[in-house]
C-alpha cells in the first residue's frame, strides 16, 4: 500500500528550495455534479468524479514566512496546534515538506462572509499548497498542486482554477490520475446565490458523513455510477451552453447526494427544516416560472444557480440571497 | 396476461346470493415496513413484502344495502360518481359482483379524527370488501378478501387483522400468493401517535410517487430487497419483544423510502419542512433517553411508535400528539 509521505515524496523535488515569504490566493467551489464517498480513505481517493464552479474573488488568501516556531493564524486568530482543524493543516505541511523542514508562519483568512456558512477547506488547502509551493519554489504544476491537494481535502483539487472544474476520480491505485481540470468554459451569464441557513459548525463532518454512508445505506451501491453520469452529463450541458439542463441536473445529482445520506443507518441529515422551507419555496416559485435551481453540501445552505436576467427574480423570492458572478472579472 | 376480472370470477362463487343489508368494520393500519414500489400494474402486485400494525378501533365502517340505483355516501355526504375516489370504489365493487349485479347503496365513514391525515384507503378497500363479502353471502376467508382488496389498494391487504399483520409480496404471476397474514403476536405495551402536519390533500397520489419513483430513481434499484430483508427482521424483532430493533428499523425504512422518492427525478418530497422540525425534535429528544421512533408514509405526518411507559414523555415533547393503543380491548 502507497503512503501518502511517499506520493510526496515522488513529485515535489528535494531537498526543497529556501522557505521565503510567499503568498496565494484560491477560490472557493461549489460543486454541480458532487463528491461523495471513498474509494481509498489514506490517500483520499474518490469513488466518483465531480464537477464544480469556482466562486470568483470569494476563498482564501494564504501568507507563508519564515518564522522562529511553527505559527498558525486562521482569519486573524493565532489557532492551537491541538485543534482537529490545525492538526489537518500542519500534517499536510509536514507531508508537502518532508522530514527537517523549517518552521514557518501560516497566516490564512477566508474572504467569504461568515454568513455564507461555505467551507473553506477547499478554498483554504488550495491557497495552501500554492502557498508553499510558491514559498518553497517548488515549480510544480497545478494538475499535479490539485493532485496533492488531495490530502488536505477532496474538493480543494478543484479550487486551483477559476470557472468550471472537473476532478476526475481517476482509477490509478496510486491516485496519480486523481486530479482536476478546468473545462475553460466561459460562462458569464451564470450566477449563484447562497441562502444562508445557518453558520454554526456541522454535527457530523463531511468524511465521517460519507464514510458512515458508504458503509451503513442500501441506497449508496447506485451513486458512483449515477454520480459519473451526471458528472459527465452536466459537462456537455456547459458545453453547449444549455443553463436549464445544468441546473435542473446540478439540483437532481444533489438530492440524490442526501438521498443516501438519509438512507444511512443511522440517517445522516445535513438538511435543516430551514432548508427545505427553501426548497420548498424555490420549487413553488419555479411552477410560477422562476428558472433557478438548488444545491445543497454536507450541510444545511442552500447554494442557488440561475442566469444573469434572473437575478431580480431570484431576489425577489430570496431576498437574502448573496450574490456571486462567478465569472466577474476573470477570464476562465 | 391475467386480467383483475378472471382474478374475481375465479374466486367469487357465481352467481352471487341475493342482496342483504350488511356492515362491516376494518381498521387503518401504519406500515413499519413500507410498501414502496409495483411490480405489476395491472394487478396491483408489489415489489417487497410489507409488515404493519393496525389500528385497534381506528378505521372505516362500511354499510351495503339493496337500492334503486348505485349510492355512495362518504362521511356522511354523497358523492358524485365521477370524482377519481367514487369511480375507484364503483370499479371495485363490478370487479367484485361480476356482470349484471343490483343496483347498492354503500355508505361509508371513517372514525379516523379528519385532523390524523391517515390515509383511509386501507381501510376503506378492507371494509368494502368484507361488507361486500357479507351482504352478497360469498363466505370467502380472510386471505382471499385480502388478496382480493388489493385491487382496491394495496395496503388494504393488511386491513382485514388487528395487531401486526405481513404483506407477502409473493411471486406468482396471477397474484395468487400476493396477500396479508396476521402475526399472532400480543404486544399489550407497543403504543402509536400521530403527529399532524396538513390534513390537506397531497400534491401526488403514493401511485403516480411510486410509478414516477420506481422508473426515475437512480437509488430505487437496491430498495426491494432491502425492503423484503427490512420486513423479515422486524417480524423477528416482533417475535422477540425487542421494542427498540422494531423502532429503529420502522424508522430507517420509511427514511430510506422516503429517500428513493427524493433521489426521484424531478424529486418527490411528500414529507414538509414541519415533518422534518418534528423529525428533528424526536432525534434531539431521543439523545436525552426518550425511546420513540417515527415512521412517514407517502404525506407530511409522522407517526411515533413508542412503549406504554413513554407516553408521558412522548406527550411531553409532543403535546399535540393523537395516541393510539393498538390493541385495545383485542385479542390478536
Amino acid at each position: 500500500m502507497v503512503k501518502p509521505a511517499e506520493i510526496f515524496e515522488a513529485n515535489i523535488p528535494r531537498p526543497l528550495g529556501e522557505l521565503r515569504e510567499a503568498q496565494a490566493f484560491a477560490p472557493s467551489n461549489i460543486a454541480l455534479s458532487k463528491y461523495w464517498g471513498k474509494r481509498d480513505a489514506g490517500l483520499n481517493l474518490p469513488l466518483n468524479s465531480s464537477l464544480s464552479i469556482s466562486l470568483g474573488s470569494w476563498g482564501t488568501e494564504t501568507t507563508i514566512r519564515p518564522s522562529e516556531q511553527d505559527t498558525l493564524i486562521f482569519n486573524g486568530t493565532k489557532m492551537a496546534s491541538d485543534t482537529a482543524a490545525a492538526a489537518k493543516i500542519w500534517r499536510f505541511v509536514d507531508l508537502f515538506c518532508g522530514v527537517g523542514r523549517p518552521a514557518l508562519a501560516i497566516e490564512t483568512s477566508n474572504n467569504i462572509p461568515t454568513a455564507a456558512g461555505l467551507a473553506s477547506s477547499a478554498s483554504g488547502f488550495a491557497a495552501l499548497t500554492l502557498a508553499l509551493n510558491a514559498a518553497f519554489a517548488c515549480n510544480l504544476s497545478k494538475p499535479t498542486m490539485s493532485m496533492l491537494a488531495r490530502f488536505g481535502s477532496g474538493s480543494a483539487t478543484r479550487s486551483f482554477w477559476q470557472g468550471f472544474v472537473r476532478w476526475d476520480a481517476g482509477d490509478a491505485p496510486d491516485g496519480s490520475d486523481s486530479f482536476a481540470t478546468p473545462l475553460e468554459v466561459d460562462f458569464p451569464s451564470f450566477r449563484i446565490a447562497i441562502l444562508t441557513v445557518d453558520s454554526g459548525p456541522k454535527s457530523h463532518s463531511s468524511t465521517d458523513g460519507m464514510t458512515h454512508t458508504v458503509r451503513s445505506s442500501p441506497l449508496f451501491e447506485n451513486w458512483p455510477d449515477k454520480a459519473n453520469a451526471d458528472c459527465a452529463e452536466i459537462e456537455r450541458h456547459i458545453r453547449n451552453g444549455n443553463f436549464v439542463a445544468i441546473g435542473e441536473l446540478a439540483e437532481a445529482n444533489a438530492l440524490a447526494m442526501h438521498a443516501t445520506m438519509m438512507a444511512a443507518r443511522p440517517a445522516v441529515c445535513y438538511l435543516k427544516p430551514e432548508t427545505w422551507s427553501i426548497l420548498q419555496d424555490l420549487w413553488r416559485a419555479r411552477q410560477d416560472g422562476l428558472v433557478a435551481y438548488a444545491t445543497m453540501d454536507a450541510g444545511p445552505n442552500v447554494k442557488l444557480v440561475f442566469e444573469e436576467s434572473t437575478a431580480s427574480d431570484v431576489l425577489n423570492v430570496f431576498p437574502n440571497a448573496q450574490m456571486i458572478n462567478p465569472f466577474e472579472g476573470s477570464s476562465v
